[in-house]
């Protein structure tokens, strides 16, 4: 069993981020409340990947935020990452687990009910579902599942879940009530005038939704 | 499923904290990277306990460590805490459930094999092991079960697990060798002369471990 949190999960967009940087904004958002951080970048090299991850990861020495690199298990492994996030068409689940071994963080896309069912928990840490609503930050996203939708595979997921797709502080509320664990957001942090602050406001929405 | 993260998870001591208080203790200890604080007192009346409990849950606005309460259910639902923990004498687990209701987190201390073996998955959310150390903060501790035996325990616990009882920050490779998800603290935050710096010592050796 791991332990970790997904209350407040940031992807990082290396074009939103463009004019502060990704490990700036990663910074500003763990300041506020941020509890993991995943670096997404289809179109950089490996080496821009690891570089970028390192410099992550040492900003994040002496906190128990989580760096998840997404789909690069090269990246993922030479930065000593958390974890490592697939899509359903990056590879099978079974051999990402392989290639990380037992004890990093694995993280899988579902977008469906079957997927969902389909998830085995003894291989996957964590599901992302979504996207919950359409996104300009993922331009490939599938079919947008809504907050019905959202609802109906997380109750299916055997593991703990994150809702991702177009989430702003806004949400968070029917999210949680949806039955997700957590929010991913990409451009409700990323990009802001004061990401801290934008944080903040998702991490304080979240504590009023326990309430 | 829920999703928290046990890695740091400091146990507040009025009498340790007495100097700084326990809220400015906590404060620090966020700071710091600790992840869950929890408010035991068996010494103290329901009312005040809630009272403290307020204090910290307002210091934890707009952050997404988690609150557990030891024990006290009132107290628990009175602060609106994010969890409830309890030792194999306070009451039964599903009987806890049932006063908290589904969303609480629920902790529960094991010191056997026995008792692990004997968690309801469906009820309880972790297991706190222990005492691995013999340890002066809690007079009425069972006898220790060492590195071996917490090893031992974590093994046919179905939740995920922190450990507790005398534990400082050079333990932490070992716990977590051991198979523990984390390290619950006293003594080795609370009335150390500089709370922030102790956890740093602590949250810095989980990462250097998980490398």
């Amino acid at each position: 069993m791991k332990s970790f949190d997904l209350s407040l999960y940031l992807v990082l967009d290396p074009v939103l981020c463009a004019d502060i940087g990704m490990v700036e904004t990663a910074r500003a958002a763990f300041a506020g409340g941020a509890t993991i951080v995943q670096l997404r970048d289809k179109d950089t090299s490996t080496a821009a990947m690891i570089e970028t991850g390192l410099a992550l990861k040492q900003m994040l020495a002496g906190s128990n935020a989580r760096l998840i690199v997404n789909d690069n298990v090269e990246a993922a492994i030479a930065i000593g990452a958390d974890g490592l996030h697939i899509g359903q068409e990056d590879m099978d689940a079974h051999e990402a687990r392989r290639m990380i071994g037992p004890d990093m963080i694995l993280g899988l896309s579902v977008e469906t009910e079957a997927l969902a069912s389909a998830i085995d928990a003894g291989i996957v840490d964590y599901a992302g579902v979504g996207p919950v609503f359409a996104t300009q930050t993922k331009p490939d996203h599938k079919q947008p599942i809504g907050l019905d939708g959202l609802a109906g595979i997380v109750k299916l997921c055997p593991v703990p879940t994150v809702a991702i797709g177009g989430l702003k502080a806004e949400h968070t509320a029917a999210v949680l009530a949806a039955g997700a664990d957590g929010l991913a957001v990409v451009s409700a942090i990323c990009g802001t005038p004061d990401p801290a602050a934008a944080t903040v406001l998702i991490a304080q929405a979240i504590r009023e939704a326990r309430k």
